[in-house]
C-alpha cells in the first residue's frame, strides 16, 4: 500500500539546534529509496506503507546512535485505497482552487 | 527498545462515527500484547517499539479492509535510552508538581 | 463553539526533565475554567474554541517566562456542529463497541 | 513573538476530496497576511503567534460555515526566544548538513 507520510522528530537533551539529526534522518529515508520532500515543520515521504515504517524505525534508533538521550517522533500517515496520489498531485489539486 | 506512543485514527469517507473503527484498532493493539489506554483524542500505548509499529500497520490495512478508502494515522513516539518510564509514572511525575 | 482538544508540549534545552512545565501548563489551563484530562501523551481539553486557543497562548508565553529558549507545542482540535459530545461520551464510546 | 506554525485540517463528512477546503484556509491565512507554505501533509506559516492562532480560530469557524459538520485540526507551533529563525532558514540549516 502506498502512503504519503510526514516525520518530525524532536531530540531532547542536545541543545537547541536540530538539524543535524534531521539530516540523519534524511539520509536514512533516501537509503529505503523513498520520495522525500524537506520542509521547515518536518519531512514528507511517499512510499510504501512497510517501508516508511522500517524507514522510521531506522531513523529512532540511528538518533539515538547519536547520543541523544530522549526522543520525540511525530508521524502522520495518510492512506488511501480509491486511487493513487502523489504528494504533488495533493498541493496542486490545493492549488488550482486559490 | 520501549517506547510510550500514541495512535490517532480519522478514517474518511464514512460518515461522522468513527468509534467502530477506533475500536477494532484497539482490538488489534491488544492482540499484539501491548499496554493501552484509550482517552478522548487517541490511544497512549506501551511496548516495544517494534511491535509498536507493527501493529499500527495493522491498524491501518484492517481499518481500510472495512470498507474505509481514505485514513489519516496519527502516531507520536516518545523514546529515551537514559532510564525506563511507564506511561503512570509520566502521569505521576506531573501531578506531583501541580 | 465548545471543542475537545489536545495540547502537547516540549520545551527544549532544559534536559530531559518536561513535568515542571506540563504542570504549569495544567495550571493554566484550569485558571481558564477549562475541563482537562492529563494522559501519558498530552492533555486533553473540553471547552469554547476562544478559550482553549487563549489559554494555550497563554502557556506558550507562560513556559518560555519559566526559561525555556525553545518551545515545540502540538495542538489537536476535534470540532463538531451537528451535535455535542463530552470527552467521556467519546471515551463511552468506543470502549461500548470493544 | 514570532513562531514557524503547521496547521493540518481533516473535514469529516464531506467526502474524500478535501483540497477545496485547504483551500478557503489558505486564502484565509493570506487575509492575516502571514507567510504561508503550502505542502503535502499541511501548510506552514511563519508570523506573530497572536496572529497564527486568530487565524486558526478564523479558518475552523469558516470551514464549518461551508457545511462541514466534522473537522479535525492539527497544529504545531514551534516558538523560540533565542533567536529569530525563518522557514527557509530551518530547511538550509538541514540541507546544508546532508
Amino acid at each position: 500500500m502506498k502512503v504519503i507520510a510526514e516525520i518530525y522528530i524532536i531530540p531532547l537533551g542536545v541543545g537547541l539546534s536540530l538539524s543535524p539529526y534531521i539530516a540523519e534522518c534524511e539520509r536514512i529515508l533516501k537509503n529505503y529509496h523513498l520520495t522525500i520532500h524537506l520542509h521547515a515543520e518536518g519531512t514528507n515521504i511517499e512510499g510504501e506503507l512497510t517501508d516508511v515504517l522500517q524507514a522510521i524505525e531506522a531513523c529512532i534508533k540511528e538518533i539515538h546512535a547519536m547520543q541523544v538521550p530522549r526522543l520525540m517522533t511525530q508521524v502522520k500517515i495518510n492512506s488511501r485505497t480509491d486511487r493513487t496520489e502523489t504528494m504533488q498531485e495533493k498541493i496542486s489539486s490545493v492549488e488550482g482552487k486559490i
